[in-house]
């Protein structure tokens, strides 16, 4: 079969190559991968800037979509035909996660899914969305999961609270139109007009240019009566917590979902609230396969349709990191696999 | 001032009368009351099948709206001009219930608020959604309250779950518009179709005549991909509980917010699959204030607006009554004082 | 192997039969069993008043501890040597049930666990509690896990809670060591002065003697400061269920936890003060391998060792089954393999 | 009436004033303080390196228990000769905190409790654990209800999870006393031989001296069977917060609790595993009067004793702050009045 592979870090060392479809355990489901989505761990995984050990060659991707092409002998929940989306962490199922459930994640312990064919265990799966194309679909597994298990699985998102979302990343828009679906109130930062004109037609009650405002905490307070809002994910990481942290009211919910501006989080208890007003300030990646096929049902129920910026076919594979390196993208990268 | 006034059990008995105007406590506000709303609740206690010890005079009716015109020298949070709506269970302000909390009941230990003021301590009021009249806010405080509190604050309502309701009353037609306004899928019962179609245009998904299906769990299920609800708020109560738990999945929740057929509950732990499904069975009947103001938020937010089915001027109290007692109505009936 | 076989119902069709040792799937483990506790269960199971249609022969029992004497070809968690105990609700592993979890029940949906081995897939162990003999971890999985999942996960007991236990059944005992655990005052119920001081040997702070109170609500309030329980645990049903939902306070948690003297729940939302008191009943009966794996560590840290009524030899089956039909027992009657 | 005044910054500017007796609004109580106990807040606003806006004269403290003498008018919940403890936040009373109920803080926005009398809301107040004398209950409001809140109704404490505690201040020591109560495992840093030994007196199951560990969280995990906790209450701030990050396992909670060592709190995603292992910092500082009011019920229950470093008279409460500000305290430093 077909498989992109990173021969050595940086975007000038993808190649296509011919490897050995994948055999099948008795427990494993065998998928024939239509489209890829990338996500910013791809990127850092790209340029060696994340995990310095990573074995050469390496099939990249953690996020698709596909087609169930054949199943191992004890495989009782799915069958050839059936369209399905890879779970990020495999062994994640059910309930809060625990070190069993943490030990494999796609392209990380196992091979990425930029190939015409991977090999999971059948718990390490859930049914497609019936609303969503394969392309759409494959951009759920890391940045729509990370917006649905933060929102309503941690913080426990309640129609009417507000929700402040950070920019046209991936989380952000998945973030924006699952708190909209959930009936919340939405503010949403972002550096330009046009992206608060997307923003805005995505459901944005409100858009704050954090470029006009430096201190835009005080600017979110202002957006929402004077008081700040119930849950924020700061996807920024080192130069937004501590505005996402004065953002919060009482009791607010701050999840940590990236760390594009680093990782380093530099709090003051004081300075940021932080035992004065009860913030919670949660790691955040992600959900179960529990989680996201309650996701799926919601994205059923309520026809939400995720953001595409831009679709390249496997050949230009290079160009798809580009576009993500470029920081130019609203929504999410996809690659199709023919 | 005026004030509606029981003389003894019975709609005629209802007569306006002019009484003291309540003077206030320290920390008692007096709200001028602008509308009122009946529950099935005001019906039982004027027919004296619910409480027989009721004292005459009694002014009736736990559902009411108004202005702020005077505050007590303690009051901190009310000013007069204030928008306001009465909080049902006065001294329930915050969490769970307890029994400080359940002590006092508008109309039950305080007098009724079918009058033109009331006075009431200042932690017993919300302010009242911008975007409702008095009419509509005076719907609230019972019906849109228990809904509410059942499918958010105790099912844990989240977008993609299947809400189940069962007629036009109040409770059931506040959930339909929450469970919409939060992500749900909603399926409804009824009994014709012209109500149908009125449930249809208020966002339901599917609707169900029970009386084409007299074993309606069975044509719910069909209508869920052959699996139970994750929630449902029986309101009918003997007559419906039985196919109510069939209606429900795996951990599923019945909320038991009504008895319009009778307050037994003929349960049964096998044929009902009590312990099989794990099923919460769980006793609903309003929430607290700082619900209350949460709910308010999501009705903003979400601009939703209760169903009137009909308004009557206080003069016309009987009337209002006896449309409540005729079962024909769609949503809530409502009576204005000038 | 040798297995007990009934070939009929009724505890005189109780055989010991040479069958085939089970053969491994890939995913499966090999496990000797060296003990096996009865369920009431067990007993209507016998007596064919449970389920009439069960296939004969059928080996009984779902609770038993032993050895893995071998593992399948993909198994990564147990290895030949590993102390277990087999989880009923096999295919439920973490978080809250929901149907495929529920599908899958020991000897019900599979062979019982009376034979001297038995073939479960991996996820469907747990470690057997480091302090216990195999005759203690035989009594856990269906009666001690009811105790703690009601207990812990659904009711969220809290250190100062009082919980309320009724008699001397398995449920009752665990429900009794695992309240005192957890820091909750517990007040038990039963039939003799004997039981009672057994009751008070295992840390009841209060027993009260049913006969000498049959409306013993009155009794429970008058020992808890005038105010009712935060959980009781319903093991009788019909007879008891009433008086169980009379006896816990606003918010109340009732577990419905068995059907000793009937599965008919004769409730009345008046009379029971459902809603008035925001009452919760909730079907219970085991809980997830996690939630097991969770109780171990409890057990552990706070060295529970569970109350043995009486130990039989595989050959005394019968015998073990009449003492538990007697109602004589105080706490658990296990079986041993050699 | 007697009164502790502070007239400037520092413990030298403490003096005994005969000051005015409070007068009571209508809904407030009047206590006689029998007993204050100090804590670093205390010290830190003595200082000045907390509020520097401090206005002098100024009665400091805001840990106090002591005797209801008077009740206003309108007082229903309290009677002359009632026993009682001052709640910390005075308008926190039930749920999660929000803006109002923060607004209020004893010895902040209010006159402190070192003082013969002070007039409190009467919801601004919980009953004395019966257990225990004025001196014990004198520690509650700060130091033991920031250990339960966040043990117990934040963190969710079970029996048989691990919680790990640091240092013998008073928060730590509550920790390791509630932790114990509730059936939890528990391990503890100290830095000398003769802290380890008290406390394991009160029932830690393992001390690590972090003097012979600096990268202590390695030895939490030793002692712990290989994996992390599930809790940890982080005291000291910038010096340990890292260590604790590192200490707790997926899904831990590392509660923020003090910070002794300073209020920076240097995090870094990768390196602390936020993300990866779904951790959540919870900032933490005392709870609500509901919660304090169960946590009394927890202190009866189990009879737990607050460990008291020393008890000064009013006369030298100088030297109460130079202990608490020596550091080599275990327990709580209490000032009594006569």
């Amino acid at each position: 079969m077909k498989a992109m592979q990173l021969t050595a870090f940086g975007a000038d060392n993808l190649v296509i190559a011919d490897v050995a479809t994948p055999s099948l355990k008795a427990n494993e489901v065998l998928v024939n991968i239509k489209a890829v989505s990338l996500n910013y761990l791809d990127l850092i995984l790209l340029n060696g800037t994340f995990n310095g050990d990573l074995v050469f060659p390496y099939i990249p991707a953690s996020d698709g979509a596909g087609v169930v092409t054949a199943v191992g002998a004890d495989v009782s929940r799915w069958k050839p035909g059936d369209k399905v989306v890879i779970q990020y962490v495999q062994n994640w199922t059910h309930g809060s996660i625990d070190a069993a459930g943490n030990a494999v994640r796609v392209a990380w312990q196992t091979p990425g899914v930029l190939s015409e064919y991977t090999a999971v265990p059948e718990h390490g799966l859930v049914k497609m969305p019936a609303n969503l194309s394969f392309e759409e679909a494959a951009t759920l597994p890391i940045a729509a999961l990370t917006a649905w298990y933060g929102l309503i699985e941690q913080a426990g998102l309640r129609p009417g609270q507000t929700v402040l979302t950070q920019g046209t990343g991936g989380v952000s828009l998945f973030a924006l139109q699952i708190a909209k679906a959930a009936g919340a109130k939405v503010i949403a930062t972002t550096s330009s007009e046009a992206k608060a004109a997307q923003l805005k037609a995505l459901g944005a009650d409100a858009v704050i240019n954090y470029n006009q405002y430096p201190a835009w905490h005080e600017q979110v307070k202002a957006l929402n009566g004077g008081e700040g809002v119930d849950i924020t994910m700061d996807v920024v990481g080192s130069a937004t917590i501590g505005e996402s942290l004065l953002s919060v009211k009482e009791n607010g919910f701050v999840g940590t979902a990236g760390f594009i501006a680093g990782p380093e989080l530099p709090l003051d208890i004081h300075r940021h609230r932080i035992n004065l007003n009860f913030i919670r300030i949660q790691g955040l990646a992600v959900g179960s396969v529990s989680a996201f096929a309650a996701m799926n049902r919601a994205i059923e129920v309520n026809d939400i349709h995720p953001v595409i910026d831009s679709v390249y076919p496997l050949e230009q594979t290079r160009e798809a990191y580009l576009r993500l390196a470029s920081g130019k993208h609203v929504g999410k990268i996809v690659i199709t696999l023919s």
